[in-house]
């Protein structure tokens, strides 16, 4: 049979709750881990009381956890703590996204845990990181894009800063906590001990800058905000048709002329306006309007496939509803089901390993608590 | 002397170029690996054509480039092919993120490497991915957050879709790219195989729709863009006040409660209209103008102080420049230095290697070419 994947045989110590912290740990769930969820006594995550719901399901909670073992405990019992004891001994990993100095109080700090298993690679997630001044700041993760700088990067010219359409924080930090995770545990092929990977939502989201960054280390100054269109180059940007909203993307002279042709507005190639990337950028707003007054003749579908013949990079803007619908999408296996619900599929795909259109579902709350305080006591 | 990083041991052929490859590379050398970064004949990577500059060198190029070597080579002649497989026998990992096809034409499909050198780990980024119906689809990240929904998830209710002010489908795609690598160099610990990773910007970005995609699966419509503000919680949004806008994220009840107090608008906490977090979400724009127009009498730094001492998260909106300013980001160093030139540090900090402050710079064109050429003759 074939392996389920590069992970099969470890076993994941999961404490982590809400976004970032389960989305990490559920990418070595996909890729064959054993991961072992556990909730707090109640209502277990905070998340499985988030809507929206499919078959009295919390979606918000079945995206991030699929695949898992849910138990309850009450870390702060004695017998429920020996149990945590005993999961440490055997685990590979353990992951927490608490706030910095819970674990500690729990006297489960990553000094007194790799003293029990010295293998174990204890991962930590948090707003700001487990160091720095900022570290008991609240973490929610508008409250990271307010303050890495990404919001005030994103929307328009004149209008207000825009918070980008997802936590991109949050996620940010769960693929990160992946990546150390990974790292020490191949590290630990090598020196056989574990390690502590402090992840910060804030530290994850300035790796994601990019532009924003480069314009302030340049000038050091603050850049603006500068809507659907590329820094550097022209026509490179979002325009408006009859219907719907294309966007268009010319990254030289040649992809320009091409573009004039097909768009029929000829004459723009030798305007004195717009004959360089340089001049086009100088004056993008007079060009975005000439452009748009033309395509305003016809709908999306007719331009698109005008241009794209003409061999210039153009496409669509789609509602997530119409992204799911491409072909490409059920190529790829990015939107599989999992316990008899829509989501997400795996996007790291290794050509040996499986990648099912149909994955285990995420746990009800303690579904497998039983069986795992036996195989634990 | 303490070791560089977990990959230290690792040598990677990185043919990548311009931002996604490159950013996934960038990690592996950031974590220790020994990178070799093959260019084209001519300026090599575009990027380093791209602004802005400082100090002659490209910021576009520098920020993902830090710390490798570069050699030029022609693939398409035969001596440096022959050193292209040279390096190919004693490597470990070869990334590339042309167009899917480009790779099989050289002569240096992953069947042909891996035949080369069994134990090699094949990376290919794309936009689309090397399979399904859209694989040659032209691949700029504009592109793919246009067709993957998630612009059409970024902005607000009454105004247009924004692109993310960041390139996110690149850069997730690169970050994707070095979890494949690095899920199958552990597998390979155990199997002593290679594998091919097959990483796509639009799958990456699906992975990252989170809340659209959960509104999708839910009503099978697409969502609506909802600005600012928390789609199942509030008040919980961006406000503005008598300087600049700052956020506010109250979970629950009692921080709502705590909120009114300290914003010295009690009146609030008995309306009927704010109750409960389902009242206040059904009722939150006339609750955001009421919020708003107490704000209205002071400054964001007078409002932040109050809010925070009741214990309600709440921030300002900072630039790129005020975020690199923070004392946090020194601490944490995310902020670093690498030949000479301000940019983002590591965000994966592993207890087990050093996080230094200054690291080393991107290569200039062909700096490495003479000794590679005669260390992998």
């Amino acid at each position: 049979m074939k392996s389920k994947g590069p992970f099969e045989d470890l076993l994941v110590i999961d404490l982590t709750h809400v976004l970032n912290g389960p989305f990490g740990t559920q990418m070595l769930c996909d890729l064959g881990a054993r991961v072992i969820k556990i909730e707090t006594p109640g209502h277990g995550d905070d998340t499985r009381t988030y809507g929206p719901y499919v078959n009295g399901q919390s979606l918000y909670y079945s995206f991030v956890n699929r695949g898992k073992e849910s138990i309850v405990l009450n870390l702060k019992d004695n017998d429920d703590r020996a149990i945590f004891i005993n999961m440490i001994k055997q685990a590979d990993i353990v992951a927490e996204n608490f706030r910095p100095g819970t674990m500690d109080k729990l006297g489960f700090s990553y000094e007194e845990l790799s003293t029990i298993n010295p293998r174990l690679i204890y991962a930590s997630s948090s707003g700001f990181g487990h160091t720095g001044p900022l570290k008991d700041f609240p973490a929610y993760d508008t409250i990271i894009q307010a303050m890495s700088g990404i919001m005030m990067e994103t929307g328009f010219h004149n209008g207000p800063p825009v918070r980008v359409g997802t936590s991109i924080s949050d996620l940010c930090a769960g693929i990160y906590m992946f990546c150390g995770i990974v790292s020490a545990l191949y590290a630990r092929e090598k020196t056989g001990k574990g390690a502590h990977v402090d992840i910060a939502m804030f530290d994850s989201t300035i790796s994601f800058l990019e532009h924003g960054l480069m314009a302030y280390v340049a000038t050091g100054k603050a850049p603006e905000r500068i809507g659907n269109r590329h820094p550097y180059m022209s026509p490179f940007d979002v325009f408006n048709t009859k219907d719907k909203p294309i966007t268009i993307c010319c990254g030289n002279d040649s992809l320009f002329s091409k573009l004039c042709q097909s768009i029929e507005l000829p004459s723009l190639i030798k305007d004195p306006r717009f004959l360089t990337n340089i001049d086009r950028v100088k004056n993008q707003e007079q060009l975005k309007k000439l452009i748009e007054h033309k395509l305003k003749e016809h709908n999306a579908d007719y331009w698109i496939n005008a241009i794209d013949v003409a061999g210039v990079p153009a496409a669509p803007l789609l509602s997530v509803a119409e992204a799911m619908q491409l072909p490409q999408t059920q190529a790829r296996n990015m939107l599989i089901e999992a316990g008899g619900i829509k989501m997400p599929g795996n996007p790291i795909k290794i050509s040996s390993y499986p990648d099912p259109k149909e994955r285990k579902g995420a746990p009800e709350l303690n579904e497998h608590g039983e069986i795992l305080r036996k195989e634990f006591s």
